[in-house]
């Protein structure tokens, strides 16, 4: 069975996130069932990054077998249009070797989170950033997040539903930086925790309003524990931007 | 009674434009809402552009007339609040002088389309482009676009329910040029007739499309003749970007 890769941008707000659950929207379902409709039974779709419910991504990747060989091309434009009107939309698709797997291949995960530190709600971008009242300290949070690169045991950072066997990852990267109206967080790793990025952004949050020092930071990390977390950033403001695969792949 | 001015972004989507319209929710209606719900009487709003369905606005400009005088920081704040969770928000807001009026002040209003000329329809951005799936060529498109501008009569661009007195405008500014993945099409004129925007940019992407040349799109303005249009352009790629007052205001 001849395998697909295909890289997709998705609107998270009207999903319950990646993942296929009984009675509710997913990514993966609409996906899934667009594929379905156009011949191949029970088709199933494995994605790079198993996004939560509001959570959008800008190039997530997967790969799904399918019984027919398709001109890439031509199985793109045919999964786009049953994808309408679903905010999915799959730009890239090629034939892979089956070695390739979107998850397990992937030696990386780049993460963007857009925080709004503005007086005035978002309108247009109501469901694109976290929008916070007030101005954040960027350079402060970029400090602080120096303190939190590396190798280390991320349990402060990590959902107490989260499913890995280690704690223990490496964050390749974590900047802060101003664009425009926004604050943007950007976080690279092999992998990350479930809730990682979004635990990370919540305590450089109280780094940016003055309320932890870069040495709070590190110490919250140190101890391993989630309750040195500082408040979950939500969903609506984290995009999974791209996933990188080695050359073999 | 005080005039307060204020300074609008919305997303269109969800509302039947921005007049007021019984049984349809407008920008209008709920800022007018917002803010009787502070206690004003019967408020009206004037607002500088009367934006059709779905189109956007990242600076609209209106004025409203209160009993009580409020600080414009608070009154602010408080219109906000009493907003959500519709995607309107009032992020300048400033007294003026009663000689001042949104619609009959402004000496410039400027618009931005937006058009996604790629193979695979937007996501994230469904509601706020024009998808076109093939390349446009930009170039002759702004080649175009500079056979209209200046002091015409605009009947060939003009909706059959316009009611203006006059089709002729002064069109001071109608540039095409990409920007990432979007062709950006920006208009500026003192005032617009009802559909103009979305008329020429409908008439420019044929231009784009290389089935009309710049000499035919002269030819089409010339005829003063609605048919002598290109298909009006939808409306979720449009926006209200600012509205120019004299130093006067």
């Amino acid at each position: 069975m001849p395998r697909y890769r295909m890289t997709i941008e998705y609107d998270g707000a009207p999903f319950s996130g990646w993942q296929r659950q009984a009675g509710q929207p997913s990514v993966q379902a609409a996906i899934e069932d667009a594929v379905s409709r156009l011949g191949q039974s029970e088709p199933t779709l494995f994605g790079a990054g198993r996004t939560d419910a509001g959570v959008h991504a800008l190039g997530q990747v997967a790969h799904i077998d399918l019984e027919k060989t398709w001109l890439p091309e031509k199985l793109m434009a045919a999964i786009n249009a049953q994808l309408r009107p679903d905010p999915v939309s799959v730009f890239d698709i090629e034939e892979v070797d089956d070695s390739f797997h979107a998850r397990f291949s992937a030696s990386a995960r780049h993460y963007e989170y857009r925080i709004r530190d503005s007086r005035t709600p978002p309108a247009l971008d109501r469901d694109r950033v976290w929008w916070v009242p007030y101005r954040l300290d960027d350079t402060a949070m970029h400090t602080a997040a120096q303190e939190l690169t590396g190798h280390h045991d991320f349990t402060t950072f990590r959902s107490s539903q989260c499913q890995s066997k280690s704690p223990v990852k490496t964050l390749d990267r974590l900047d802060v930086c101003r664009e425009g109206r926004d604050v943007i967080v950007r976080a690279s790793a092999r992998s990350f925790l479930h809730n990682q990025v979004r635990s990370l952004v919540g305590t450089l949050k109280l780094a940016g309003e003055g309320k932890r020092s870069a040495g709070d930071v590190r110490n919250a990390l140190h101890a391993a524990d989630r309750s040195a977390c500082g408040p979950v950033a939500p969903p609506q403001g984290l995009y999974l931007v791209s996933v990188d695969y080695s050359d073999e792949h």
